[in-house]
């Protein structure tokens, strides 16, 4: 951030009276601009005893796996957001039906919502960000090929949630270092 | 947003390609400028079987009570966030205990987190937000000066959710009309 929004003339990194951390602040007229976590919602899409995954077909984590998911738009709900990335990233209709996991990653600013839901049908296929959509039965999923350790969290907890037939709304914080780039 | 932040020139509206919404963006140097939803979280305070409140000092809702909470920061995780915000409204310490209840306000573009939380001690007081802090069994809540609904919604749950000694995480969409400025 170089610029104020607002003006156009040039900002400066200060901590405004009353306040207690740097923001970028525009001297000329005033405005703070504040930074602020973004929030990613997905849904963990069900058909039978499979899961739904897409191979990525964008960066970061391009052929590898995800759950559909994406940054939350002004305007919506975070269970909304979740069905339109399903919509958008695997041309899948579900019906949601819970909060399943929810994970904080404060190194880079993100909070990820994940949805359990189920297909409507079999009628799913790959968006302009997948290479391939397809379905996994547990012993079938790509667990060394897949694209965030949040998506392989909520995978883990699903299968065995899956055999007690009994899902729980869980909640970690995954504070760890950046990765840092693969050779 | 009237100008660019990273090249200071003027931005437009503009659909931007492989896009399906229209962002703020620049013309000059394409950077595409999104705005998303923001996330505030808080404590429901509980000493025994009193609640804790905060009577607001700032507008919005100046003079009525509120849950101590605000918007998460960068760089923290929303439970650090909601004890952050408890220690700067109500000048309290709190251990947390779960998240409680999870709204999402489409029409403003927020997400509400609280975490039911228990003081460890009685010392308390205003922070610079704050006129006035103070416990309060159900029979003495201020039912008719509650600043938001969420607060409310959060109040009744939890009261009733005490004389079960049970507390389910909830989530709900808070999807109303704007409130018109009151007179
Ligand atoms: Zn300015
Ligand atoms: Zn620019």
């Amino acid at each position: 951030m170089n610029f104020c929004s607002q003006c156009g003339k040039d900002i400066a990194i200060r901590v405004p009276e009353g306040d207690n951390r740097e923001r970028h602040v525009c001297l000329h007229c005033s405005t703070i601009h504040y930074q602020n976590p973004r929030i990613i919602t997905g849904t963990l899409p069900v058909l039978g005893e499979r899961v739904l995954l897409c191979k990525r077909a964008i960066e970061p984590r391009h052929g590898l796996w995800t759950l559909p998911a994406g940054f939350m738009e002004n305007g919506e709900t975070t269970e909304q957001g979740a069905v339109r990335e399903t919509w958008e990233e695997a041309r899948a209709n579900v019906d949601i039906k819970a909060l399943y996991t929810l994970f904080n990653l404060p190194q880079i600013n993100q909070v990820y919502f994940f949805y359990r839901a189920t297909l409507n049908d079999s009628n799913f296929g790959p968006g302009p960000e997948s290479l391939e959509v397809e379905l996994f039965y547990e012993h079938e999923v790509p667990w060394q090929e897949i694209a965030f350790p949040v998506i392989t969290e909520t995978l883990q907890h699903y299968f065995a949630d899956q055999k007690e037939n009994n899902f729980p709304f869980r909640t970690k914080d995954l504070i760890r270092p950046l990765s840092k780039p693969r050779p």
